[in-house]
């Protein structure tokens, strides 16, 4: 179990500093910022306290227990804190430092030897050459990590075996207003690997989806086995970078791992009902679908808009993604011809016009609701300064709460101005996005997901 | 000359209207709250005065001389108000009005009947069922339009065949921090043609790139003949929607007007030189790229990076691009073995790790600029704490301004709290993208334009 590494009682950072600038500086200061519920203790032979918290010239000092420790000392030392800690009893250790096998034999040597000391403790290693974990749960919140984002607490866990990326992603669900669950990001990962890090999202029962961003795979077997596991149960998105042949050269130089074949990852993550993606970006956009709203039944959808041209746009990606946009029915059509602006389209996409009011939203919402031949809802919305988009928005956000079908939704604003109105849309769990082709191929991964359903169940 | 409908020296609303939500109200606030240069006249049969401005019963009451009328009435009483504005000696009219040709055949007999009339007066029709005109010259600050985003003084010049896709751009421009020229959004299209909006956008000194919106070209062969003549001058990127035949349909309920077939418009825009794009986003982060960077000379990429993964994902878009990314000579790489961290990689993506500090950054992009098989530089940029983020802002700053070779950044970070990094980056014309998969796409953009160029002079 890696309960000592995601849910820490206690965290000792050896290596920590008193300059500010510094790794060892920054660890501490995360983990007191971001609210860590449990014990810190800095290891610094020098000082005898850092930013206001006691500090012990040795971890074998240290008078409470140690779940989890920070290695952030020059590689050489690293063996030696190693079997301090397992002297100590620590039972997780992440070492965020470099100069191991990612630069060449001798620090291949180096890790080795620190390997073999955890091993005889019983000592889990996360890393080396890494950045560390994330935990947004209010009881835990633990920060151990160098990183600069600070998410919000949300439903995805997040697994990247590249910190950059790992921040990256983070700031793509920031800007997006959506949340992070767990966070890992295990560098080289010489010991705990990607599939025990995914086992263990998929057991935590606050992770609706996890996000994967995949250099390289050490076990094929045991990680489609444990993948399969997770895909029965909840969403697995994941990225392989290192693709192309260059690409696998920055992988090496990157991890001094070799990057998987581009065709065998492929094949590996199709076969663990993972749903792959080649653009980080709509990744990121497709997990706060997941996160967000329902799976959808099949692939028909249903678009209401209030401007032509983003309507057309997103009716060309959801084609061109396998997506049916079929005619409503003439019981519907004739209603709504007598509902909405006598200028409206009642085809699909239903143009409610620019000057569509609220009313318009919610009766064709209601539509496209009754309508057994359509899954899910579009919606591309921009915001008017001649009509009231936060009726609007509660329109939307009603019909949201009530999870009947998936509602994504392409929302063009000034997002400095319209500010109630993208509040009310992402209080409901409803996801937005700016450009309609985002957000159509949002929802398109959604209806790509429902149609390995039945295939991973048979 | 299409000189009074985009650099007007006076503009009457006819429709100008005292109710705050109305498009006649906020077409004439517009206009004064962009600071609109020239004599503004509101047409109104009720009111004196509308927002401080003199309003008039009749448009032929108007003492001075009028460039450019809106019309925002009934589409019924549209004739009429075109007739006497030709009485009037007005050279050019928007008419924003709805409920014309895209409404059935009522709709297109009114439509044909204001056009005999401007004809008869040698007025110019810009619409109708349209959003209007920008223009963010100093000396003339235009916002004809109900529209809402009010776009900094920019290079680039938009033409929208839907207002709502106009509105999108601005947008994706405004997040990017980049800022428009000249725009134009003609809806139904009945007279002026895209093909004059670009040849007016060709031949404005201001505009450096044109982007286009396109849902159907009315006359092929004209269009083709005056983009040529344009892109032998300047970029012009465009994106076609109604791409697909559920798309098609769209645009005809949209405009009246049938989509061109993909594949036709596809000839008819690479024949124009024209750089075709089918996502919007991708458009709008392209025409950043090409508004404010130098075209490479060829497909040889250079990559920088203070992080691994992200420098591994750009390096699989941009092979998957058809650029190419060599190793650098054995004098740069020595050179830089010397200069930079002994961590450091020197091979391609060179990786200064995320404790690179500034003058790391201007040795590699030194050595970028000196190689003669590189041709352009991408540098992945994240913003750890622990250093100087604006000294190396600067250096890339620097190197930019220069000019020598065109540099696109992946700039990774927390945008409400670097923001002076952010901002080195923006005075000094360098595009920014939080994804490197969308800063790789920009410039392989550049360099996909590049290599259009021979064929075009042959």
């Amino acid at each position: 179990m890696l309960d000592s590494l995601f849910k820490p009682k206690s965290v000792a950072i050896i290596g920590a500093s008193v300059k500010e600038l510094s790794i060892g500086n920054r660890i501490l200061k995360n983990l007191i910022d971001f609210g860590y519920t449990g014990s810190i203790y800095p290891i610094n032979p020098q000082a005898d306290e850092i930013q206001g918290i006691r500090a012990y010239k040795s971890i074998l000092d240290v008078p409470g227990e140690i779940d989890l420790a920070h290695i952030i000392i020059p590689s050489k030392f690293v063996p030696q804190a190693v079997e301090d800690c397992g002297k100590k009893g620590v039972k997780s250790i992440i070492i965020n430092s470099a100069g191991f096998k990612e630069t060449g034999p001798e620090g291949e040597a180096i890790e080795k030897d620190f390997l073999l000391r955890a091993k005889k403790y019983g000592i889990r290693i996360f890393g080396p050459n890494c950045q560390g974990i994330i935990n947004t749960d209010p009881n835990v919140r633990a920060y151990c990590n160098f990183a600069f984002t600070k998410p919000e607490a949300g439903y995805i866990s997040i697994a990247a075996q590249s910190g950059g990326v790992g921040e990256l992603i983070h700031q793509g669900f920031s800007e997006m207003g959506i949340g992070t669950r767990l966070y890992a990001s295990n560098g080289n990962a010489c010991d705990v690997t990607i599939t025990e890090i995914i086992k263990y999202f998929g057991d935590d029962a606050g992770t609706r989806v996890i996000v994967l961003y995949i250099e390289s795979i050490s076990d094929h077997k045991a990680f489609i086995e444990a993948a399969k596991k997770i895909t029965d149960k909840k969403p697995v998105l994941a990225m392989k970078a290192g693709r192309t042949g260059e690409g696998e050269k920055a992988v090496y130089s990157h991890t001094g791992s070799s990057a998987d074949k581009d065709i065998i990852t492929d094949i590996i993550l199709e076969k663990a009902g993972i749903l792959v993606f080649k653009d980080e970006g709509e990744l990121c956009r497709a997990a706060a679908a997941f996160a967000l709203q329902p799976l959808p039944k099949g692939n028909r959808v249903g678009i209401i808009t209030n401007t032509g041209g983003p309507a057309i746009i997103a009716t060309d990606v959801l084609i061109d993604s396998g997506l049916d946009i079929p005619m409503l029915s003439e019981q519907a059509r004739d209603y709504l011809i007598k509902q909405l602006h006598p200028e409206a389209c009642v085809n699909n996409p239903v143009d409610l016009l620019a000057t569509g009011l609220s009313k318009h939203f919610r009766i064709a919402i209601e539509a496209m609701i009754n309508e057994d031949h359509i899954d899910s809802i579009f919606i591309n919305f921009v915001t008017p300064f001649f009509v009231d988009t936060v009726s609007i928005a509660k329109e939307i956000a009603d019909a949201g709460i009530q999870k009947k079908k998936p509602i994504i939704c392409n929302l063009m604003t000034d997002k400095s101005l319209w500010t109630e109105t993208i509040n009310i849309l992402k209080d409901a769990g409803i996801p937005c996005y700016s450009f309609p082709s985002d957000a159509a191929k949002a929802l398109a991964a959604l209806v790509r997901y429902t149609g390995m359903q039945p295939e991973k169940k048979l």
